[in-house]
């Protein structure tokens, strides 16, 4: 049961992000058409529903945050987009749909993901509604998260982990990196939004809230990557696992994996509750940790 | 003979590049080695000098010039990094040496060329030295002309031209996207740096000494392209002709492409004339229209 406000949120970022891109002429069709394929393609939206929650709990301008949250979804789009390629993890489904490469080819799809990382900048960035300082504020989080220090160096950790062993602390670096990274630049994003600046107390204790459930998301990702259907998970099981690439599962069992995912939920909703009119983020915390696994 | 101020700048812009990356841990070095490998492989650093002699002319902070145009140099090396993959024009030698995905595979490459750009954002975003406005209005003109209505969109159109001939009006938005678009984004950082905001004249009079001078550049490059040798060029000839790329020598001869060349040339001059201090684009204008050809 998905709580009513991520389905609102998430329809209302589906339409902000349905007016990126343009029809295109018949030389750049393809480029727009591959873009709009995967940002439009759904998905849980988690990343932008959480600038929105963040900026509305902070009594923000939700047209600022929209702006916000559609360029975090560009940018989860564009690390989807070349997590498939046949380079990296090589994946034919996403969601449930041949991946961009698969449709467009993997020049256009490299194209595509270039483009959606750079555009998410000039989204923020020429949001009408903000300050100049809080767009720059939103765009310098984006880039420390997305960038060679957050996300990508992820990224790299995971590919390196596919033939060594990491140890437990790499592994928490590789989890922090790939999914942490952005969700925490998205609440971050939130408080920007809002006109919080980055020495605002309550930024820190939102980022340790999204660190959490970052962390716990993708150790429950990592669960039902080794219990699940492909039916039910819309992309090949055990994907992760059959390159040898390193999961938490090779730490955890799977009752082990369910506490410690338990315990960041718990963690993360404790932070957040210090904040006044946070119960949309409990909700979210909550949401995120009883999905089908 | 390059003149002076251009070896100078290029120097000063190596050493700030020099400090972007860290030696990185045994899971992370691998992709700080490769964007270094890239970063630090020379070239003529011509979009960087773009960016210091404007902020210069314009009587800016040569500091903040420095970190714009340590910006633009990420983006303009994560475009030969991804343009030189495989699935693009497959190219195993850049600057004489080869390229990143032959020293470090393409999933390495491709993630190098992903920090890069991102990472760009947050060069000129955390500058310490520039207003919030500043950095936003230089952010903003970055990711304009990279992204997917500039330099992205002109590597689509360089590809759809591949199978499909382009009619020259197709041609020049190639050109204007592909080389000309991240050029024009160099002296609009340069304008940013020195504090101009987007509605000074002195912007577009520069942008349209930047979009001449880019497709200048273009069109010297297409004919180098077809005349000169590996040895010169550092990169294989006719690498761009052999796989039916649509270039510039489609349309003109070269005595054509060169009195073309030299027109675009003059007009850059005449433009940049107008504004104080302008002696040394004038010479940069020059320089790059006497190139070898």
């Amino acid at each position: 049961m998905i709580p009513a406000f991520i389905e609102q949120d998430a329809a209302l970022v589906g339409e902000r992000l349905a007016r990126i891109y343009p029809e295109g002429s018949r030389t750049t069709k393809v480029l727009y058409d591959a873009q709009k394929y995967s940002l439009l393609a759904g998905g849980k939206r988690i990343r932008p529903v959480l600038v929105l929650e963040t900026c509305s709990m902070l009594g923000g301008d939700q047209r600022v945050a929209l702006d916000y949250a559609a360029a975090v979804e560009m940018v989860h789009t564009y690390s989807l987009i070349h997590d498939d390629l046949p380079c990296m993890d090589d994946d034919d489904l996403r969601r449930g749909r041949p991946t961009n490469h698969k449709v467009f080819g993997e020049d256009i799809a490299t194209l595509a993901g270039d483009g959606l990382v750079t555009d998410a900048f000039g989204v923020i960035l020429s949001c009408p509604y903000a300050s100049a300082q809080s767009r720059a504020d939103a765009a310098l989080a984006l880039s420390l998260g997305a960038g060679s220090f957050g996300m990508v160096k992820g990224q790299v950790i995971d590919m390196f982990g596919e033939s060594n062993e990491l140890s437990q602390d790499e592994l928490l670096e590789l989890h922090r990196g790939k999914t942490g990274a952005l969700i925490e630049a998205a609440v971050r994003l939130g408080c920007h939004a809002a006109g919080l600046t980055s020495d605002d107390q309550r930024v820190e204790v939102l980022a340790d809230y999204a660190r959490n459930i970052g962390l716990a998301f993708q150790v429950i990702d990592d669960i039902l990557d080794c219990t699940q259907s492909a039916e039910t998970l819309g992309k090949s099981v055990g994907s992760d696992q059959k390159d040898g690439k390193t999961t938490f599962m090779r730490f955890y069992d799977v009752d082990g994996a369910r506490a410690y995912a338990k315990q960041l939920t718990c963690d993360a909703i404790a932070s957040v509750k210090t904040i006044e009119n946070s119960q949309n983020l409990v909700t979210l915390a909550k949401y995120l940790a009883q999905r089908n696994y």
